[in-house]
Parts: C-alpha cells; sequence; structure tokens
C-alpha cells in the first residue's frame, strides 16, 4: 500500500499564516529570556498563573478598542458557546482577579507569561500568535508598588540585556499638572501625540505638529519642548521639575511620586544611567495614570521600547465593583529576542547537551549508557548517538548540532579507561582517566 | 457615573465550562514540575520546540480517530480558512518533522510542553484545555533510542516522584510472537483488550473475557495468563520468556530488544524495582510496534499509568515519504499533579518569596527597598508590603500567604542595626544584626 501513495496522497505540512514553529535554536532562546524573567519576578514575590486560552466572547470583546475586536479569533463551540481566543494578558487579569478577588486577596502581585492571538495583518511583520509576559500589583494605590515595579524593570533588563539599557520613567500626573498650568489640558491629547514623536522626528518638526494640531501658541510650543529637554540625573530632573510645577496639585503630586521612586532605586543601588526621568516619556493616552515606564536598549533603540507599563485606576471595573487600582508592565518578547540575536547576544544552539558520546564500539551500547550516566549525575547534559556508525560521520554531526566536546571512546579506550576528550570547535584533543572526565569537560567548557 | 453602576451592568466574571484559571498554588506546582521535566529531558540533549496552538483543520482531522474529531474545536477564521486548535502534541510533532526534515537532520530528539484543547464530556472529570509533556526521538530505529527513553522515564519519575513508582516495560514484538506462538495472532486485539484488564478484574475475569471475546481455548487462556503470571527481576523475566518464544522470529527479536534495554539499565545504575519487564503490558493496540511502557505511583496505582509511551513505525506517514520510526513518552502532567498533591508531595504555595519585610516606619519605605535588595542579591525572594499597615495584620497577610520568615524593622531596629527576625509557622524570633541578616535567614530556611 505504502509504495503505491504519491505526492497526490500525501497532506502539505504547513502553518497557517501568520503562525510559525518554534524550532530548538530559538526554542532555547525563549526558554531563557522567560526562565530569566521567572526567576526575577519570583524574586519580588510575583506568583505565576494562567488564564484559559478561550474565554467568553463577552468578556474580551469591546476590551482592546475596536481593532481588537476586528483581529479577534471568535466563534461558536460545539456547545453553542461564542467564545474567543484571548488577544493579551490585561483583560484575561482583569477577569481573573474579579472572578477570584475573595480567595486572592489584595495586594495581588502576579506575572503571567503566555501566548496569545490576534488575527493582525502579517505585511506588517506582525505574528497572529506571539508571547506576552506581563506582571502586576493589583489592589494598592502605594507608591511602594511603583518603586518595586520599576526595580523589577531594572533588574529584568539587567538579567537579559547585560546593562546595555535604559528605563525612562515619568508620572502621568507630572505631564498632566505641567500642561494645566501652560493652559493645555484641553489639547492634551494631540499635544502628548505630538511630544511622543520628538526622538524621531526632531524638536522642529514636533513644534510643527503642536501648532497644527495643538493649536500650540509659540509659548505654548516653548514650554511643552522646555519640559522634553530636561536631562540629567533623577536629582537634577526632579530639581529642574519643582519651580515648573509649583502651584499645580497634580503636578506637584506626580512630582512626589518620581522622587519617592527616585529614593528607592538610590537605596537599592541602581545606577543612574539604567533608570532616569525623562519628562517626555507618556506612554499612551487613555489608560495610565501615575508612573509610566518605557525602556530603549543602547545599541537598538530604534527598535522601540521592549518593556513599558505604568499605573492603571481601575484594573477591573467591568467585571466587580472593586476598586482595584495597580501598576504593571510588559516585556516584549518576540522584540527582545529578535534584538537579543541581532545583537549577537542569544546563544542559539539546537541542542541543550553539551557533550557527545559517539557509539562506536558496537557492543559496548550499555558502556556508553553508564558513562553518559555517570557524567548526567555530575550535572552535565549528554547525547549519545543512537546509531554505531562511522565516528567522522557522527562527530560531523555533532559540531553541526552544536554540543561542545566529544567523549571519544572505542574498544582500546574502553580497555584503558583512558578517554579521548575532544573540543569540537577547536578540534583539540587529549586523553583523559575516566574518573578525570567530569572535571576536565568541566574546565574545557567554561 | 461610576457610583450609578449596579449589578446588570457588571459582565460577569467566568471560565468557559471545562476550563479553569491556574492560581499561583497550582502554579507553583505546575512550574516546578514542568521545570523538572524539561531539566531532565535536556541532560539527555533533547530540545525544546514549540507549534501553534492553531493548526489548518486538515493537518488535524482524522488523526486522532472519530472521537477526536468530534472533539475538535474547529472554526473558520477572519480569513475563511478552515482552521482547529491542537488536540495533543503529536499530531503537530508529525507535521512539524515533515515540514522542517531538512533543518533539523535525524535522529531529532525534541521535548514539548504545552496546553492542547479538546471538547471533552467534562461530566467524566476531564477538563477541555490541558497540559501534555512529551518526548520523542525521531528518526532512528535503534534500540539506543528504546534505552535511552526508559532511562528519561525513570529520571522523570524519579525526580518528581522521589523513588515511589514502578515503570513497567513490555515489547509489542515479543507479545505478537508469543501469541502467534499459541495461534492467537488473528484474535490478537480482544487478547491483548482483555489481557490489559488483569490488574483491574482479575486472572478468573480476564479467562472469562477471553472464552468470550477471543474464543479461546482453555490452552490459549492458561497460555495467556502464564505469560502475564512472569514477574521478578529483569534477568529472570527474561529467563522465563526465552523458552517462551523459542522459534518465533518476532518474539526472539523482542525479546532480545528487552534484553538490550536490561543491559542499558544496568550500566546505568537503575535499580530492579523501578524498571521491571512486565509482559502483560500492551499499550493500545494499534500504534506501538516494539518497545512499551506505562508507570504507576506506587502509593497509588489505581489512578492509572503516570507516563505511558513506546515505539512506532511510522510518525508522519501523512504528510512525507521519507521513513520516521521513533519512539517517546508523555507524562501525564494534571494527573501526576492531583496525585502529588493527594500524596502531600507538592508544596502549595501562594508566593515564591520565602522572606517578608512588614512596611511599618512610614519614612522609610527607601530603606526598606533598600534591605531588599541586600537580600536578593544574597539569593533570597522578597515581597516588601507595599502599605505601611499595622504590623499585625500585616504579619497575618505573610502567614495567609506563606512566606516563611518575616524581617521585622521599626524605627528603632533602623537605628540600632539590629534586627528581628520571625519564623512565621512556629512565631519564634531572634534578633540578627544586620550584616548576619541573609546568612540567619538561610539557616532558618533549612
Amino acid at each position: 500500500m505504502r509504495a503505491m501513495a504519491n505526492k497526490r496522497d500525501l497532506i502539505q505540512p504547513r502553518t497557517l499564516k501568520g503562525f510559525r514553529d518554534t524550532l530548538p535554536e530559538s526554542m532555547h532562546a525563549r526558554e531563557w529570556l522567560l526562565g530569566t524573567a521567572r526567576d526575577v519576578f519570583r524574586s519580588y514575590g510575583f506568583a505565576g498563573i494562567d488564564t484559559p486560552a478561550l474565554e467568553y466572547e463577552e468578556i474580551l470583546t469591546g476590551k482592546g478598542g475596536e481593532e481588537s475586536d476586528k483581529q479577534m479569533y471568535a466563534f461558536e463551540d460545539n456547545g453553542g458557546r461564542r467564545v474567543a481566543m484571548r488577544f493579551d494578558l490585561t483583560v484575561p487579569l482583569a477577569r481573573f482577579v474579579a472572578q477570584h478577588e475573595n480567595e486572592l486577596g489584595t495586594p495581588f502581585k502576579r506575572y503571567h507569561v503566555g501566548p496569545v492571538w490576534r488575527g493582525e495583518n502579517t505585511q506588517r511583520g506582525r505574528y497572529r500568535e506571539f508571547y506576552q509576559c506581563d506582571f502586576d500589583t493589583v489592589g494598592t494605590e502605594s507608591i511602594a508598588a511603583d518603586c518595586e515595579s520599576a526595580m523589577v524593570i531594572h533588574d529584568l533588563l539587567d538579567a537579559v540585556a547585560g546593562g546595555e539599557f535604559t528605563v525612562s520613567m515619568n508620572n502621568r500626573r507630572l505631564l498632566s499638572g505641567y500642561l494645566e498650568g501652560l493652559g493645555l489640558s484641553e489639547r492634551a491629547a494631540p499635544t502628548l501625540r505630538a511630544l511622543d514623536k520628538l526622538d524621531k522626528i526632531g524638536a522642529e518638526k514636533v513644534a510643527e505638529e503642536l501648532r497644527r494640531e495643538a493649536q500650540a501658541s509659540d509659548a505654548e510650543v516653548e514650554g511643552v519642548l522646555s519640559l522634553a529637554a530636561l536631562a540629567g540625573t533623577r536629582e537634577e530632573v526632579i530639581s529642574a521639575l519643582a519651580p515648573m510645577v509649583e502651584g499645580s496639585e497634580l503636578g506637584e503630586r506626580g512630582l512626589e511620586e518620581l522622587r519617592e521612586v527616585s529614593r528607592a532605586l538610590e537605596a537599592a543601588g541602581i545606577s543612574e544611567s539604567r533608570v532616569v526621568i525623562d519628562p517626555k516619556t507618556a506612554r499612551g493616552l487613555d489608560y495610565y495614570t501615575g508612573t509610566v515606564f518605557e525602556t530603549r536598549l543602547s545599541d537598538l533603540p530604534d527598535i522601540g521600547s521592549v518593556c513599558s507599563g505604568g499605573r492603571y485606576d481601575e484594573l477591573a471595573g467591568l467585571y466587580t465593583k472593586s476598586h482595584l487600582p495597580g501598576i504593571g508592565a510588559s516585556l516584549g518578547v518576540d522584540r527582545i529576542l529578535t534584538a537579543l540575536e541581532e545583537l549577537g547576544r542569544v546563544e542559539r544552539r539546537a541542542t541543550p547537551a553539551q557533550v557527545f558520546i559517539p557509539y562506536f564500539a558496537k557492543d559496548r551500547l550499555a558502556d556508553y549508557f553508564g558513562l553518559a550516566s555517570t557524567l548526567r549525575k555530575a550535572g552535565l547534559a549528554v547525547e549519545v548517538y543512537p546509531e554505531p556508525r562511522k565516528l567522522g560521520a557522527q562527530l560531523k554531526f555533532a559540531d553541526r548540532r552544536g554540543h561542545e566536546v566529544a567523549v571519544i571512546v572505542g574498544d582500546t579506550e574502553w580497555e584503558s579507561g583512558v578517554y579521548q576528550l575532544k573540543h569540537l570547535a577547536t578540534g583539540d584533543s587529549s586523553e583523559v582517566a575516566k574518573d578525570a572526565l567530569a572535571e576536565a569537560i568541566r574546565a574545557l567548557l567554561s
């Protein structure tokens, strides 16, 4: 029967448009990134949660705006229910907290890592399934949560980007208070939209846009641009801001919040260059109400923010009458993986096993497994090639897969108890007695 | 506006029937289990992969039988494509390997952990979204892969169930060869179905069923039951099996395979009581062709196998003409978590932070964060309570959440540099100088 099969009988193996498989090299990087993020979250007491991929459609509809609704994977299940696949992790968090309020207690700190689905236009290079990695503190207005969020973002980026990043912090109350002072409150939306483009299009074009879209006078333009131009240490920026918001209740409160976060960062030993106060960071218009964050990689600023978030007033008002303010941020998993790969800062390996044992003394299979087992007990990850092929072919395979060292043991070596240890990248070989093997491998790997 | 909201305006926060949220306690256990499994897979050189939740419907239809098709979440996406959510990780693996064959190379060893979806009847206590955790070696017929699979299953269970388990191993060729010798080849299906119930219903009822469903004679019944009754060390069972399959090419090949795996287990130091040869293990009828595995927890044998699998001849015949034999197994994530919970062998904690720092000296917020930061740098996970509430209320919160120790620092302690360290479960307190704090906490935790 099988011999009769022809091409037309086969189903073409393919993924849906906008979807992709994750091959070992990429998976290795993703697991490393998400594992690192989890460790940081956990070190601050954030607990992991998960929610279903599918929700009642009414839970998700209208929560992410019109575009989200259009992009949603929504359908009728076999039981006649209208269901939809989650398009982010924030709406499910709101539903989750409202549903389990009593059980969870507040303040509630959670992280959530998982795929979400949006039927995006793939021409923009977007995928229809992608990972999100969020953390939030829900149920407290205390500035302590803002301080902690800043530290978590710092530690996250420190762990994954090795120091080459800047977290820009600002406060929406400060911004609003300042615009109020300039008389721009009514025109805050177009003003902040223009301001947000400063890094991209420069001061001149922002000024033009402010005049055109916000009907700003020359004095107003100057006011906005002088705020945006502030830079320096956190203390310097705070000092410069003080007279600019004096008399505005909102502005002064925002500044005091920045001051508190700044003090906590200082106490935690977080460098001035890693977390800066940048008064032009606005971070969207509607959702955030206090502290806001954006994060850029120093060597790739143009890819945009790789970790963003801020404080909001009400997480779950659609599902519960409880007042649930909070603060959180989201790590851009795909963006940061692409960036780290571009910068060569992420290991691409098709295998997690550093050690490769070719199997070529045909009758010694059990011995090869015994050796592998000994090395595993010493904490090493070990691959035994499963077929007794020629040594050269096996070593070629090992090199291509990305194994780092090979332990070569043929009949002679089995008898002498002295094995060949080969570094695959350099080709260097040495002879090592079996009892010294694990240590010698570790020395080679480090 | 908000004050006017009434109950009817709220959307009821609820999950779909058959779906569930994973709260911190359960997530903690799941992350531990899956993390442990990943470490074992990686120590053997298995690489992680992922595939999309959604596939073309034609990729999935008909692959898991009629029931799978009926239970599938299938629908038309916004682009008019027929799509479906994956119902297991094996069909996606077949599609994946066929699609990326050249890039991956064989033998290819992968693990895959992720949710799958089936519209199951929830009355049987089944969920419609659940985790699978699979590993497979694809593209080799070598018995080396069977040896390794047995070791991986052993190490997995050893790591998660702490020694209290039995892996039952058998070989379908051995079974077929033996039934051939008894003249039962044509009636193998009803025979194996009956045999499979031995542990549940006992020898007498199996004999009845063999007579009724397989038209077995008394001699045939005796033959089947005498095979099933074999027990002892791996070497003893192999010796007893040798005369029973003598002359059957299939049976002798199966026995030789068991012997090879047995030798490798011996060389890897895997105890006789942990992996046994059990000739009645059949593991389904159609799919498996050689070595098969089942695993039971010693203290909860009735919940059934928690890790099962075996060798198959052709993984991806529907998608490619390449011959892709392989072997793999699946860890029953939900079943094992339920079991470990029932046995009290899994930690249930709502927080990953062992250390709790109450914040009650109101003006010292930055100092509390400085202290927390120092402890984190010493490798501890630390929660700072975000609001300056009364100490008693904070400690009650800490106890309920599952934090283990509290570091209590009020104005007096900030000045003296000597802090109170409290063990929350026992209530014991001691005074510790700040420089000795991390070490003292570690001593208390161990």
